[in-house]
């Protein structure tokens, strides 16, 4: 029995902001039983991952161990949490357990890939706990942006773990549980080996704020409002989207929601009982047809997204809907990092309607789900555990959050994804490195991130694209002249002739000195011509494009 | 005389922050003499520009007028007022003014691109003013960011028009001019027409700081590091540069200035006499052979620039230095919206290599060089101009600008880029719309911003890029089957054979069945072509790519 060990080894959400997937093993070395929590996914950019749908954790590792796998815990309905579960259902195969409101989404999810619903299993929360293999797992409420979210109690033969999950500290989450001190201390009474914990907001000194502190400010907003009132916020942020919908129902508005991820969530809010009294909803027609000043749209796109409703209704128009001068619109929600371009662009499109936009520069009208430093180190304190080890935050984040473990007095573990950590060894040590990274979920197929296809995607946006056409006949002798095209390029450059034209004419020149050993020889054909027209091009434009040079041989 | 009309026209800077380009003109209904203010540029990005190497404002209209054009004026030298005026020489001919700092850096510009330098004539300061057709022109000095920052009086016959240029008010600059409340009053006694002005912050409700604020915090993180001390903030701000200059100094380090922009704009400020008793710099060589803790690294790249000296020395060396564990690199900069990705990406590669990085989150380390709303009312105030007319600002910060000069008792008016202002009119109204836009420099070579170039270039980024060739022989019968090559797609799709095997299956079928009139067709053939290859690449991959067809007719 003695060397069984305890293993922990993120394979996504520690180095980066997305993507969680953190596995648990116990075991013999390389026999462990595993669970995994969490399966996430994130989302692409036009920065280095242009066309790409989704990006999702590279799950070969657990894949090829798929046997040992107990079970899959999917501790809240984020998408950087549960949005991969669908996706690997196929090649994990392990049964997923999460409470009743995240299961009743997780469902959703497999059917709409065809899988079967009933591999998600509801478990109710904590202090009920179940077995699975050596693990016993139990799923304690912590208040968090959206209902039910879980830390889990995963008590092992090492000792007993905490996964934090994403986390606040809400004394009155405005809905479902609040945080509950007492009930957290108690887990600590047997002693916790380990406690995994969300570093999010590790840089943010102050003691976070509770939902409920913003509902005064936003109901004077919307009193204050004379036009349409719309506010955007995550629409996952049942408690919020609440907040907004009372807020508008108390100055006399009717609600109306647009977006499909709005009205699917307030769907699977109320179908598990986490949202009760939600003020009635009318109509995108209805809307339309009542007087501005008594109606409050909730919409999706609280991050600029090109196809949800506020970016639609930025550009003109949504389910038949106008925003006009004297309309108010509210972002109840923080642009994260990144997205800033295309939540100004939406601005910007409301101030040229005459529409007034309200964010959240002020802090009045929104608050983060996640634990700020002080909170932070009120948990280390509440589980005192004996280490520490940072999760969900990049690289920056976890150094942070281990600096402020050693300094709680608790030993800090940093691994990012693909470290293995022995945390049942003396000195917990990362054992192995696992290869990890990201699957594109491209069209309707996964591709690897190293595989180039996205590269080349890229490469063609930098430099634009040349064609090569040559026609080698059977007596390998060239037919006719190298016909060229160009995408993405100046049609005409220095030499104010087409640009093609000029390409032609030097490939052909080209072809005119080249020996028979290069027309014979496909790749030092192909190496030619791609030399002469990334030449040609520099020389007229002052860029080296891509070149794909098709041959022709008739003889084949 | 009485049908001369005086005229303010944006070509760029007005509903956008970048590529700022003023033109004011006097004179009969076009035949207006014209002066033009600023002529910047803006930078590319991966999102809307990919492969773009400067955006400059679309000229068009003023190069048409060339004749007319009596002058441009530099306010000052950052690159969006400066940025494009050698860009435009050659088609705009006019001479270039400016104040001994901007002039100098001008001529630099001049020189690399091969225009004389004596283009570009230095002015001194007001009170000295000069006559320009029907203008007379003075450069009034105010603070900001870079030095020698003018805003501009330009008197003509219609009144007085001051054009803040980018200010702020300090009062205690540490390089340059303070601000000078009563110079600036005294430029009201004759009264205002109309005051241009900077829009950049009129959401900062805060009054503004100085920038001799942060010198003491700056110098007391100085003092607490240990190892190699390495800080960024734009070249241009030498008032930063010669604070964190001077810090070093004071702690017992020697200062490296890393990248070219910083050794320029340190050496241009020493030539004109701007920059007076800055430490004593060490080269690179000398740095790498000190003890750490002596030396403090002055680098480029506070907006994560992929090539400036902060992320090279991120991803593991510049000019011979490495950081490493222990050293502290300090962000004396905010990060400009939408560059967010570019900085948080260094930072964590310094957090990986140990190195603690201090970024601005606190606001004891950077100012900004933009007026806040408070010293906007307080210019309004000082020169109780007629109209205000908002400048340097996205829409949104025009409009809100405009809602604040209401309030305080002045006209504004919303001018964004194209909309021609009639000063004089009795209640000024824009009196046409002139097309504007932008031009890419790409490569060498500029391209319209709506010519589809870069359009193309995205296309293949997001869906992929399809080549297909069809030979046809002199009896227009094809030969052979049609070659297919891929990039940017996936290898294999849902039937898991090669992709390009299927899509050539595919149009060998189509075109086994298409008759006699699609193959003597280019037009019809292609379209035919491009109809299956998307058509297979949709059920394969799930994708819509990009097509682009080479009929090879060998008859021709």
């Amino acid at each position: 029995m003695s060397n069984e060990r305890l293993i922990y080894l993120p394979l996504g959400g520690a180095g980066e902001i997305g993507m969680n997937a953190y596995v648990y093993g116990y075991g013999k070395p390389g026999k462990e039983r595993l669970i995994l929590v969490d399966l996430g996914l994130t989302f692409p950019d036009m920065d280095g991952t242009p066309g790409v749908d989704l990006i999702l954790p590279d799950m070969q590792w657990l894949i090829e161990r798929r046997d040992q796998l107990e079970a899959i815990f999917v501790t809240h309905a984020h998408e950087d949490h549960i949005g991969a579960v669908a996706h690997f259902y196929g090649e994990l195969g392990a049964p997923i357990y999460a409470r009743a409101f995240t299961a009743n989404l997780a469902r959703r999810k497999m059917s709409e890939h065809g899988h079967p619903e009933k591999a998600v299993h509801t478990v109710s929360a904590w202090p009920e706990t179940r077995e699975y293999g050596p693990f016993e797992v139990g799923f304690v409420p912590i208040s968090h942006s959206i209902p039910e979210s879980s830390g889990l109690v995963i008590d092992t033969p090492k000792g007993r773990l905490v996964h934090s999950g994403d986390f606040k500290m809400d004394r009155n989450p405005i809905v479902g549980e609040a945080f509950d001190e007492d009930l957290w201390r108690s887990l600590a009474e047997p002693g916790v080996l380990a406690l995994m914990c969300d570093s999010t907001n590790v840089f943010n000194p102050h003691p976070g704020r509770s939902e409920s502190e913003i509902g005064g400010e936003i109901e004077a907003l919307v009193e204050s409002a004379e036009g349409m009132f719309v506010a955007t916020t995550f629409a996952s942020n049942v408690a919020r989207v609440k907040t907004l919908a009372e807020a508008g129902k108390r100055a006399g508005r009717s609600i109306c929601l647009l977006g499909r991820a709005m009205r699917r969530m307030v769907e699977a809010s109320i179908e598990t009982g986490v949202l009760t009294d939600f003020p009635k909803t009318i109509s995108p027609e209805d809307a339309k047809s009542m007087p501005r000043g008594n109606v409050m749209l909730l919409v999706t796109g609280s991050q600029g997204e090109r196809r949800a409703a506020s970016a639609q209704l930025a550009q003109g128009k949504y389910q038949g809907i106008t925003l006009k001068g004297n309309d108010t619109f509210l972002f109840s929600s923080k642009t994260i990092p990144g997205n800033e371009r295309g939540v100004i662009r939406i601005i910007n499109q409301y101030s040229e309607m005459g529409v007034d936009v309200v964010d959240d520069s002020s802090g009045k009208y929104h608050v983060s789900g996640h634990a700020n430093r002080p909170d932070l180190s009120a948990l280390h304190h509440l589980l005192e555990p004996k280490y520490v080890v940072p999760m969900h935050g990049e690289h920056r984040h976890l150094r942070e959050h281990v600096k402020l473990s050693q300094s709680n007095g608790f030993k800090g573990i940093l691994a990012v994804n693909g470290a293995m950590v022995d945390l049942s060894a003396k000195k917990p040590t990362i054992v192995e490195y696992v290869e990890t990274g990201r699957t594109y979920l491209d069209g309707s197929v996964k591709i690897g991130a190293l595989d180039g296809v996205v590269r080349d995607r890229m490469r063609m946006a930098l430099n634009g694209h040349i064609m090569i056409n040559v026609i080698i006949d059977e007596d390998d002798e060239i037919l006719g002249d190298p016909w060229c095209e160009i995408k993405g390029l100046a049609e005409e450059g220095h030499s104010r002739a087409p640009l093609v034209d000029v390409l032609e004419e030097d490939l052909s020149q080209f072809i005119g000195r080249a020996n028979n050993k290069t027309l014979m020889d496909d790749e030092k054909l192909e190496e030619g011509l791609r030399k002469v027209a990334r030449q040609t091009s520099q020389t007229e434009i002052g860029k080296r494009p891509e070149v794909s040079v098709i041959i022709s041989r008739l003889s084949a």
